[in-house]
Order: structure tokens, then C-alpha cells, then sequence
């Protein structure tokens, strides 16, 4: 059977592609069915682009496998990979809400852990977190101006060096909470001022930024997750306004409506009373979530 | 600075991919950044086409983390994930030698290990490995017909319940040898008929072929790579003919041209005077490698 008949090489390609793509047409989940072929599609448009050889194949493989071995509960490369190829934000931006009041979404990133610690509207989220004390305050209404009364508000941020808790040897949970809303639709707690800081970049996605002349850095930021029953859920950020990262973010998170200016304050008394003998920051920042018909 | 402007939803998921494109622009090196940037591109253009969801795209990432944590160094979740995804045989394609007259090339698959033991020309490679007795003989020519001398070529199978050696509990090397090409050429062993067998199943890839309503077998067949000096080193399969995977392999693997008739013969004496108590198999596999300018 041996009989050295080739296809030229392009129908060929095109022949493994067809075959693929027909291998899922029985896929009971039509759109399960429509990923994987529209998957199989472009990544071999891809391969074929760039006429990927034996050895970059073997690269790929080897990069999945070391991004595999060093996720685990806390740190997760394959997000992290999502982010710097901005596959994360442009996952956003095709499920970014209709209403053009909304308030703006960016990426969720790899930190946020459940069950943050409680915290009463003007309480402290930093729990520890080294930083200078930060107020933010705002409001959070739906789309039709009425305020949102009780919308379950989380927080997560790094420290002043850069960190999350989670990044920290140990099981502290620092600079991260949840509130809710008062009766205005009003929140308001204290943080520390947020700080830029590299994506964790000692494992393959570190060393694809650094192949590729990229940088690790992310413009200083607040994360916020915003809740609240018939309107959809808003994953983002507030980012502080003349950070030197805002036009060079790694994960592409920065949208000018989420840019916001924070104050700096002498040592004194904060807006809720409390005694500073520290300079300390603020930041307002107002909220509209999409209602959901 | 909440200003509200939002542009239309195509011009802010194209302006995405445009900033992550632009973000690879200052790679040092050339290749890198083709890829990096075709990448993005086709990868962009999937979540596009299909209108990813941010729970699909949550499920991506839990697939690749399963997949990462059941990697070991036995198990090679990622080379099946490229496998059934035909990108394995599609780099297979791009780089298929220039020669018509060379033997075709198919999948390497995750079972080759390098060290297998060496075998003498005529000796047997299923070192324990259950099935019944196989002769495998053939020549190894270039594509100008000379033949090649000394040629390196490895075996490796599975065994007649499906399992490479590396599947089993232990260290048991069995189904795999190295041979050398005699003076003219020619090459013998003894080995196992292959036989059919499931890729292993029961991971992220198993549960991506269930979903999909795709099996997970392979029709039956013998690994070899053929390797001479001057010429292009040769990874291709033996299939046997009248398999009945052969028009569904999981991993797209078969071409005509590699798929033989494997004789069956009663108890007896076997082509080199081994006497053989039970029935037995053979079959005939010329291998033509392409020289190298
Ligand atoms: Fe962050
Ligand atoms: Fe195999």
C-alpha cells in the first residue's frame, strides 16, 4: 500500500482541518459543537500562518506544561496568560454591557479569593496592609438614577509593595473585604492608596513578557466585584489618575472611565472623624450597574 | 472622568486585539513576534467569531489547569489535547518532507522515552510485553534509493490490552527497542502485533471527546523514528490494514501509505528459525528517508 501518492501541501492542510472540524459535527451541545470547531478553525489558521515548526510545537507544549505546574490554589498562569495576550479584556469587551451609563468593566484577574471578611460601611479593609490609609466613598445606582440600597460591594487590592495577601507566605487575609451599600445607594471604607506592581513573572508568562520585550507592570488599581438583585454584575477597577503604567498596563485593563484622581491629605482628621497622624489619600468614585429586564 | 463615552462594541473589541498586537512590536526577536502576534490574532478572532462567555472562557481556564495538573512526566495531557485537536498532525503537514518518494510522516504521540534499550538486529522488542508474536522487517533507502547503512531506528508500541509500558504501575520497559539498519539496509525485529487501543481517557481531554460525542481509540499500530546522517529524521506510524479505527483514529493520524497487511501464520517455525509455539504475525514496511542538500 505503499504507493507514494501526495497531495500538493496546502490541500493537504486544508484535508487534516476538514477532518477535524467534521470529527466534532456529531457533538450533541450545539454550542459546544460551535466553540471547538470555530476553535479547531483558527488555532489551525494559526499553525498554518506561521508555518509552525516541530520544535516551536514542542516549545507550546512545553510552555502549557510549565504554566500547568506552577498554578495551584493561589497563583494561576493560564489567567495570567489569558491577561497578556489580551484574550481576558477582549472577553470583557464582548459581554460589555448595553447601556452605555453602566459603569465600565475590566478584567477580574487571578486574585480574588471567596469569602473575604465583612466589613461595616466605613470600616477598614486594609486589615494590615502596609500603605498610606486611603478613604473612597461613592454611590451605586442603576441605570435609571435610582440608588441600590444594599448592593454587596468586594474589594481586593495589593499593598503598598505590590502584594496581595495571597502572595505572602501564610494564610492572612489583608486588603481585601466586603460591604454593602447604606440606604442611599452610599459605601465608603478605608483602604491603602493603591500601588502599581508586576503580574507574578518568575514563571513561563514572566518569561514570554520578557522574551517578547514586554514589561510586567500594572498602573496601581482597586479591584471591585458590584452586586445587586436584577442588575448584572460588575467586575473592575479603579485606577488612580497620573499612575506612569496607565498607557502600558500588562493585561490592557485601563479604560479612561475607570482613571480616577485620588487626593493627598496632610495628617488630621479623615472625613469620618478618624485621627491621622499619617498623610492619607481619597478617592470618590460612583457606581451604575445595567438593570436586567 | 466617568465620562460615559463607550464606543460601538466591533470598533472596541478590534481596538483590543490592536493594542495587544502593538504590545509585541518592540520583540527582539523576529520569529517570536510573528507568532506571538499571529497568535493573538487567531486567538482574538475565535472569542469574536463565537461571542465568548465569561463563564465559557472560565471553563477554558479550568480545562487547561486540569489538564496542567494531571501533566507528569508519564502523562502528557497538552500533546493529546493537540492531538485530537489535529494540530499535532496539521505540524506534522506543514513540515511533511519535499520528496514525494520519502515514507510519510505522521504524529509523534506522548509514549516515546528516550534510553529504550538497544536490540540487535533480528531481536525482540516486546521485553515482556503481552501479544502475539509479530515479525517486522523491511529496508531503510534514501530517496536517491541507496541504502542506509546503520540506520538509528526506534520502536514502540502498546501492548495487546492497549497500555505502553509507561502506563503500567512500575518502571517495566517493555514494547520498545533500538535497532540498527544492516549493511544493506535492511532491518528486522520481533514485536507484538499492535493492537487498537483508547488514548488515555479519563482527564480533561477524555471528557472534552465525551462531551463531543468523539471516541477515544486509535486504530492499531507501531511507532517508528528512522533516523540516518544527511537526511531528515522520519516519525511516522506501521497501521494495519483492516483496522476497524482506521477512519476515525482520535488523533487523525493514518495515511494510506502507512497502513500494511500484517500476515498471520499458524504455530511453527518463524522467518529467522525461532521456533513458535502459538500463531503468529508478520508484516513488511520499506521506509524511504529524504536526503538532506
Ligand atoms: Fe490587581
Ligand atoms: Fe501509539
Amino acid at each position: 500500500m505503499q504507493e507514494f501518492t501526495h497531495d500538493a501541501p496546502p490541500g493537504r492542510e486544508q484535508a487534516v482541518t476538514d477532518e477535524v472540524v467534521a470529527s466534532f459535527a456529531g457533538a450533541p451541545d450545539d454550542r459546544l459543537r460551535e466553540i471547538v470547531q470555530s476553535l479547531t478553525r483558527h488555532l489551525h489558521a494559526f499553525a498554518r500562518e506561521v508555518r509552525l515548526t516541530e520544535r516551536e510545537w514542542a516549545a507550546g507544549i512545553e510552555f502549557l506544561t510549565g504554566a500547568g505546574h506552577i498554578t495551584d490554589d493561589k497563583r494561576q498562569e493560564f489567567v495570567l496568560l489569558s491577561d497578556v495576550l489580551g484574550l481576558s479584556m477582549l472577553t470583557v469587551a464582548i459581554n460589555a454591557p448595553a447601556a452605555p451609563e453602566a459603569t465600565e468593566s475590566t478584567v477580574f484577574g487571578p486574585f480574588f479569593v471567596e469569602g473575604a471578611p465583612e466589613v461595616p460601611l466605613g470600616g477598614d479593609i486594609a486589615q494590615g496592609a502596609k500603605g498610606v490609609p486611603c478613604w473612597v466613598s461613592g454611590s451605586v445606582r442603576s441605570t435609571d438614577g435610582s440608588p441600590l440600597a444594599g448592593a454587596r460591594i468586594d474589594v481586593w487590592e495589593a499593598d503598598e509593595d505590590g502584594f496581595y495577601d495571597v502572595q505572602y507566605a501564610g494564610d492572612r487575609t489583608a486588603g481585601r473585604g466586603r460591604l454593602r451599600a447604606g440606604a442611599g445607594g452610599e459605601y465608603r471604607f478605608w483602604s491603602v492608596r493603591p500601588s502599581p506592581y508586576p503580574i507574578p513573572d518568575d514563571g513561563p508568562v514572566g518569561r514570554l513578557l520578557a522574551a517578547t520585550g514586554r514589561g510586567p507592570m500594572r498602573p496601581a488599581h482597586l479591584h471591585l466585584r458590584v452586586e445587586a438583585p436584577g442588575h448584572r454584575t460588575l467586575v473592575t477597577h479603579i485606577f488612580v489618575a497620573g499612575d506612569p503604567y496607565l498607557d502600558r498596563d500588562a493585561v490592557f485593563g485601563v479604560k479612561d472611565d475607570l482613571v480616577v484622581e485620588f487626593a493627598e491629605h496632610p495628617p488630621g482628621t479623615g472625613p469620618d472623624g478618624r485621627e491621622l497622624d499619617t498623610p492619607w489619600a481619597s478617592a470618590r468614585f460612583d457606581i451604575v450597574l445595567e438593570a436586567l429586564e
